[in-house]
Parts: C-alpha cells; structure tokens; sequence
C-alpha cells in the first residue's frame, strides 16, 4: 500500500509519518511505499523499509497535484494548509494553498482516474473546528451550521463540502477531520492568539514563565498531538458505508477550563510549575478566543471509533512522553 | 444607481428586470443604469428610462467577472447558475459556472477595488434550499448544517461560504438568499424531478392533464416566483448591521403536502380542474424528492421583514395574475 503525506514537514505531519514509518502499517495493512511532501523538505523518518519519497514543492500548483496523483497512491493524508493567522494575513495565499490545494487534489485524482483507468484513493484531509462561528450553543452538535468567521475556516469549510461532492461522485473516498485544539504544541511560544494553552503548560514544565492572556473561565477543547495522529489513521481505516454521505467529522476532545488546564499542571508538576504562569490580561487575545467553538459533541465520531485523552492530565503526560523524553526536566 | 443582473435571461431573472425596470426603482433608490447578462441575449426590459446594456456572455469566464467589475455597478444580482439536474450531468460545467462564476465574480470586485479605488457593492447571491441534504428534522431551522447531496448544493453552499468570507473581508457586502421550491413555473412540462409542482397546477388550469408521479404525503415548501423577485429586492436593501455576519438565509414559504396543493386547486379552479390530475407513481422520482428538505423556519429571514405567501391558494392567484393574465383560460 502506497502511502502520501501533504503537508508532511508540519508537526502533525511529522508525527503520522514517524508513526507509520515506525508501525510499517495503517490500520493493520502494510505500507509498501511512502511519498512526503511539504514546501519544505520533510525529514525522513526512521525505521521503514521500503521506498520514502522526499518531494519539495507548493501544495498550491496545480501541477504538482497531477504529479501526486500520477503516482497514484492508495491513501493520501492532505496535511498541507497555511495556518489560520497567516490566511487571515495573505487572502491570496490562503485561498491558494487551503482551497486551490485541495481542489486541485481532487480534481487531479478525477482526471486520473478519467484517463488511466479506475483510481479511488482514501483521502483525509485535516479541517479544523474553526469552520464553526460564534454564537455557539452549550455544545455543538454534529448538526450544528457551518459558519466560520475567519479565511482559514472558510477555506477548510469549502474544502470539506467538494470532498464530499467528490466522494459522493465516487471520485476519491474522502473522509474530513476536523481538529479541536492540538496541544500540548512542542518548540518556543508564538505569537498565535491561541498559543498560551500549549504556552502555560510546556514553559512551566521546563522552569520558565508563561504568560496567560485570558481569564480561568475560558472554556476549549483539546486533544494531544499523538491523538491527532490516531485521528487520521483511524479516519482513513473507515469504510464508506461506515460513513454515510456525512463524511466531515467533529473529533472528540477534552472540554476544560483554563482554569481546570492549571489544576492538572498543579498535579502533575506541583505548585513551583503553577507559580511560573503570569496573567497578563490581553482583551484583544480574549476577544479573539471568544469567537472560537468551545465544546463539541462529537457524537458521531465517537460512535465511528474516534478516540481522545480522557482527561488534561493525560494530555500533559502524553506531552511528557512524547516531547520530553519521559520525564520532567527539573 | 446602477443595477447588474447576471443570469438575467433566466425566468426570476426576466422578471426581476421586468420589475426594476417598471418601477425604476430598488427598495426607493431610483436606478440610473441597467445592465443585463447572460448566456443568451436577455430581453429588454418595458417602461425604463435610463441606458440599459445587454451583455451575451459566459459566467463562468474570469473576463467576463473581470469586464462586469469594471463597470463598478452598485448593487449586483447574481443569478446565473446551471440548474440542478444539469449540474449532475455534467459535472465541469456545473462547478464552472456556479462556483467559478460566482469566485470570479468576488474576485473581480476585489481586484477592482485594489486597483481602481474603493469599491464595495451589494451582491445578492441566489442560493437554494439545495444546500440541505437529508436526513432532515421536521424542522429545518436557521442552525441547521450544511451536507449537500448533489453537486448543485455543493457549489450553492460553496457559493455562500466565498460570499460570507469576502463580505467579511470587507470586499462586497453580500447577502445569499436561499429560495425554496418556486411554482408555479410558467411553460411547459420538463423532466425535471420537481417539475410535476407547478405541473399539476399549471395544466389543469389550461384544461390539460398532469401526471404525479409521487404520493400526495409529499411535503414542500414553495412561494411564487413574484415572491422570489421580492427576496431579492429586499435582500438588496439590508444593511450590514442587520444583517450581521450570517449572510446566508434561508427563505420563507408555504409548506404544504401536495395533497394541499391540490385542495388549493379545487377551492380556485373546482372539481373539473383536478380530475385533470392523473396518478403516475414513478419511484425514481419519488426518491429525488425524498431527498429534498421539506419544511423551514426561516426566523431569521422572517425577522428581517423578508415575505412570501400566506397560503397555496395565494401562490395560485398570483400564477393567474401574472402568467395567465388575470383569469382562468376556460
């Protein structure tokens, strides 16, 4: 089984590849070949025994995605996406690399299978919870509309709706997961209005100062980078019968407080770590993650098998594990 | 002021023009200036004063998007469209004209106002209940989500999400208005799925026969296409105050089984005019139309003052007015 990866230089591509590199399987088939591609080189993971191809190119060109296709792999994972800052920044780039990107997939994957005979890969793509805009209910169903307030949640929303057409055509079998926050986020701070939610977790736990822009009461729903792997594995083992022609899917998440975010660092690093976050109230961040989903419902990914931490301290240790060796720095 | 009409060949878009034109005004603002386009020559519309223009071209051409900016009209109706089943058939055509034709457009005006100095008019997109897919509640309200079944949908509520991001941006000030089912269709039969709703009106009122291929159960929701101008004009004339950032809405009606319809008929044109209608159940039919969504409740339109029939014997005295010239023909 030939296994594509877009977007593989990012830190969730980062991580599927070194998981299916490592497992030589997805869901249970073995990998036979595997094709990275990212606008950087993405590094080769270790561990796999066949091919890795290692390709440098724009997610946005249209050529580049009838090459991909040419190579007819059986599962794409479509990670290749400007963040949400940046498509608000660049319009231009946005609808290029977040829209144009995936529908020039598609349409590639069509003309291929149109002119060299039947081709239907699995195809993932990583939306995001921002295709939902405030005002919300108490929770957001499965049923709930799509209204996003920013570029990136338009261009996610419009991908998921020709992935479906296209899926529904018998085109490609596509399956859109749409990422709550993925924390805890590994590297420096960043500027990113939402950044303080890995930020007041991962500077305490190495002894430096986080600073929290917004009150305890923020309530967000998160999931660990290894979960947003075991998402996109597990969305691509899932058939279309098991799917339905509501192909687009809210994961599950642990819905907490900021405030219930400190109390599992408090338990797990103790009240030195707690005593480095500064609050430094910012009303621009706050107004910025007041229009951000809060709790999902997510009953339907639940039932089709998707599965998150069940609760923030699994989340930090799942942190701990993964980015930090196994254990606390200090 | 100064009036765009794509799509203006087509039956709303004829009377559209026809009305604008009559009264020479839009919601009070006196019209200056027409221009008319679409993929055949539009007629020219009676009882205007000002300069009209009448464009035959293609709407799915950025040149054409391009030249109609150019011309910096003040409000835009954007009603070119390949219908339902056509955009099933021939899937190039339909995402061409109805998602390119309206991204073209968006960017076009775009373009326009970063080259040539501000430009923000108002677009009035039209949209359809189409962007729903099944299954449904007995209620579709304003919150419901977005999961086309057809490629038609697919491209509407694609339409609607580029609309909703540009005006966000700040680039256009649109508005979607998302019809139900129009009837009574002038004409005669055609072969499409839905078109047995105007047929078993419209040809028993002329003395003729009308098949129905499904049971008389069937719940709709329909308004007359003197309704559907009237969306578009008042849709035109919403501010974006009141409308806020959820710009897409879906109309009001009459939501009557077609056993109802038939009542109606009887009640206006009497027990002569429906033994005209013949039963033909017809399962392929009968599927598509389970497809469809059924009932709306619309709050948000209805809120905002927009206004369609009380009842289906309304819709059936307008057919007569304005189709049959005021009387039954027999």
């Amino acid at each position: 089984m030939h296994v594509l990866i877009t977007g593989a230089s990012g830190m969730i591509g980062q991580r599927l590849t070194a998981r299916l590199a490592r497992e030589g399987t997805c869901n249970d088939r073995p990998i036979s070949r595997l094709t990275l591609t990212d606008v950087v080189a993405p590094p080769k993971p270790a561990g796999f025994a066949g091919p890795i191809e290692i390709r440098t190119e724009d997610a946005g060109d249209p050529a580049v995605a009838e090459a991909l296709a040419a190579l007819r792999p059986d599962i794409i994972f479509h990670l290749a996406a400007i963040i949400s800052g940046e498509a608000e920044r660049d319009f231009d780039k946005g609808y290029r690399i977040n829209l144009d990107g995936i529908r020039n997939l598609l349409e590639a994957i069509r003309q291929e299978g149109i002119h060299n005979g039947p081709y239907v890969p699995k195809l993932v793509f990583s939306s995001s919870s921002g295709i939902f805009g405030a005002p919300f209910p108490a929770s957001i169903s499965d049923e709930f509309h799509v209204t996003p307030l920013t570029s990136y949640g338009a261009q996610k929303a419009i991908g998921e709706l020709l992935l479906a057409d296209y899926s529904r055509r018998g085109f490609v079998e596509g399956v859109g997961v749409r990422f709550p926050s993925i924390v805890i986020r590994p590297g420096k701070p960043n500027a990113s209005a939402g950044g303080f939610f890995s930020g007041i977790i991962r500077e305490p736990l190495q002894g430096l100062e986080a600073l929290l822009p917004v009150e305890d009461s923020v309530l967000f729903t998160h999931a660990s980078p290894r979960s947003a792997v075991g998402f996109l594995i597990h969305a691509a083992g899932l058939s279309r019968e098991q799917l339905g022609p509501r192909i687009n899917l809210s994961m599950p998440g642990v819905c907490v407080t900021v405030g219930e975010q400190i109390e599992a660092l408090r338990r797990i690093a103790g009240e030195r770590a707690v005593k480095l976050i500064r609050r430094a109230p910012d009303k621009a961040a706050s107004d910025i993650v007041k229009g951000w989903p809060t709790r999902f419902d997510a009953a339907r990914a639940t039932a089709l098998g998707f599965k998150a931490e069940k609760d923030f301290d699994e989340i930090i240790r799942i942190h701990i594990e993964d980015d930090l060796g196994g254990h606390l720095p200090n």
